[in-house]
């Protein structure tokens, strides 16, 4: 669908709710998808909003709840009788409505449980049991899956029975009388292959699959590597769900928002909707922290205050030295995060890279330095001051480039999420190890200095 | 696969290639999977990477070489003759064919070519005339479509010819006369329908798809939005070829990625295997330009000269405004990236996202001013010395605040990627602009400071 296409549909159905056309309203429904008339409701009033959900049926609903953000899903499922939310989140995917009713209170979970079928309320609440990012909390039971006994024709006929509950994917899942996954048939196979062909004898053995409780960005990370449209997730070997990628890119980009949060000191996410107030107090710890990392670098300088009253002309330099060994160390974090994230690492690979990063440090402090030596040199007419300068950065330098490749692989090692050494952090960090540097060397050169 | 028995596989391989024997390493070849081959390879002695070469047969050498990095990928492609590569790269899909192709210089692309079948380098020379990171290079040819006229015995009976040739997908695409794209049907339905129905009977008309100049991050978002597992490419409304979800999954990765790189001021891509020169190279000229910001914050300082040497405690302060102004416009920036990747943007979206970023830069300033002010009086003793260093940052903390917003914001209206606007880069802006107003205001009081 095009833009201008977009344009007019939304036209057509804000006319409809406008003017309480129902049967008008709901051709536009059946003709947008699911993600558009989740993005128009949020720009609706209130009364349209009413008129939208009342208009839409149980699976159309269903199906566009799916697509709104948590805030907007939990505000809908509470405008909904316990009955109708029920219904509807019988249709949603188990995962989404474990999302939704994690936000709420025990009393109000038990209500909303209450009002689904009875089998759909002990999915959720069993997968409510797996902790939050991990393959558990992200599976589905609507898949269809037969034993190895079966015939490919009986298989065939087991889809058209649960063709309206399965989710659209590309293989069948077999398991043996254990319930131990055993194989897998893509559908593809299933149509070259005849009716009697026993499913045991045209079905693939060799089959990835995940632990349940594997963690999310595992889960996307074999997305990726296996080319997968869908990954099985068995407990010992039995089978108990499945992911289908659309979550695997789901986790992608969630995993690559916290990232960037992390690098940028954010903590918990903030988006466009978020309230002042509440993204201020989000973003208030990070920031007094860093305030009081900051005081220390300045508590440093006040040590160096002899030093700094005899040459003033050393605080020019400050902001760059300090700047700059920050900015080198998260170069090395962003290389040390984004590497940690697809690929395995051993021993070898840490040696090998904080030997490349030492090279790498040696190479950008020695050139910054003598350019730096040179500049101050011609600024401030004063050698030995270039020479103090210089020497500082090339020092600084390295420090800073291994502070950023080391600090990061210490906490994977500690199976801390490394971007959590967020890019502030080290930089303040190599604020205060810069500060120590440049004021020792130039204290150390003071009588030479003019 | 687990972890223990990948561990088995490969020392048997290991074993099978230091020994010479072809059919044991075959064996294991046979049993694992294409990315986990691609892996090891990296870590054989180079007698043993030309054997395990020799040992793949041209589909599975296929697979492999995919699962490379480029700069592997490039060396692999060299190491065979020409005859070897072509019929290898027959096999590849034409996408990464096109993209290991893109690095050569053209008379090496000209001899490759020559290798291949005629009607696959022609397939792979269109894609070249596609610019990168955009639909028309992600997307392949190896797909199976059919025409509104035939049945679904015949399409059943052409997936069965071409099921070699075709990547593994969910769906049929289906075009008129004049080749242009009027539906879909999904392997599912096919498998539901009976032979003599008429495609245009049962397909689903309402069908999504790209035009091939569509940039590569916008194809990622309909995948994630849609829930897609393919994606059909259109010029004009001609179907010109098909993008899996492996390669959006892809470009969500190579995207995180890059806004990661642009964070830390990094530039091109830098990872593990990285020379130390090329890393060096890479880096320093980010490092250069923000050694001469760096050296402008030094500038401002001594316009300030006078102030700072009466009173040197004024330095103390300086590393903590700076990195604070920074620190708040890197979270701001962050919170604006995250939300361009996710969101339409209009008028209305930025007037309240400018609103509300004040509000927080206003609540923020106040908390962290006032704590600030107190310190600073305490330590120094000097209460006026507290009210500069307080209200200084009250006023940077809302100006940082507002450029760490206001500045990708204005990029993303020019077409730029907003990430550029990277943390350090923002961070050192706001470096000037914290000093210009610390000095500013401590000089203004400088006869009421001890």
């Amino acid at each position: 669908m095009s833009q201008p296409e977009e344009q007019q549909w939304k036209l057509l159905l804000l006319e409809a709710l406008v003017k309480e056309r129902r049967e008008e309203a709901q051709q536009v429904i059946e003709e947008v998808y699911p993600y558009d008339l989740a993005n128009w409701y949020g720009e609706l009033g209130k009364t349209e909003q009413e008129r939208l959900l009342r208009y839409l049926d149980h699976e159309r609903l269903a199906d566009v709840i799916e697509e709104l953000e948590i805030d907007e899903q939990l505000e809908v499922i509470r405008r909904l009788d316990v009955d109708h939310a029920g219904h509807v989140m019988d249709l949603m995917e188990n995962d989404d409505v474990a999302d939704i009713l994690e936000e709420l209170p025990d009393d109000e979970v038990d209500r909303l449980l209450s009002g689904m079928r009875p089998d759909e309320a002990l999915v959720v609440r069993n997968l409510l049991t797996y902790p939050a990012e991990t393959a558990g909390r992200l599976m589905t039971n609507r898949f269809i899956w037969v034993t190895d006994e079966s015939t490919v024709g009986e298989t065939i006929e087991k889809m058209r029975d649960y063709i309206e509950y399965s989710e659209t994917i590309n293989y069948v899942y077999v398991v043996n009388q254990l319930s131990q996954l055993v194989g897998v048939i893509s559908y593809r196979d299933l149509i070259l292959a005849s009716n009697d062909e026993r499913i045991a004898d045209v079905m693939d053995r060799k089959v990835i699959s995940v632990s349940s409780e594997t963690d999310q960005e595992d889960v996307a990370k074999m997305f990726e590597r296996y080319d997968l449209v869908s990954l099985p997730v068995v407990e010992g070997d039995v089978l108990v769900g499945l992911i289908t990628v659309d979550d695997a890119l789901d986790v992608l980009r969630e995993e690559a928002n916290e990232d960037i949060e992390k690098l940028s000191a954010s903590g918990k996410s903030i988006d466009f909707d978020t309230k002042p107030w509440v993204a201020a107090t989000r973003r208030l710890p990070w920031l007094i922290l860093l305030l009081f990392i900051g005081l220390v670098s300045g508590s440093i300088i006040s040590q160096f205050e002899e030093t700094l009253s005899k040459v003033v002309a050393l605080a020019f330099f400050m902001p760059m030295i300090a700047g700059m060994t920050g900015n080198t160390g998260t170069q090395s974090l962003a290389v040390v995060v984004r590497g940690l994230i697809t690929r395995e690492v051993d021993k070898r690979v840490v040696t090998r890279l904080i030997i490349r990063e030492l090279r790498v440090g040696l190479i950008i402090g020695v050139t910054c330095g003598i350019l730096i030596a040179i500049i101050a040199y011609v600024w401030q007419g004063d050698p030995i001051l270039g020479l103090v300068v210089g020497s500082s950065l090339i020092i600084t330098l390295i420090f800073g480039t291994l502070a950023g490749t080391i600090i990061p692989l210490i906490l994977h090692r500690l199976n801390i999420d490394p971007a959590i050494a967020s890019g502030p952090l080290i930089t303040t960090l190599n604020d205060i190890l810069s500060l120590l540097v440049y004021f020792g060397i130039a204290t150390a050169f003071i009588s030479r200095l003019m």
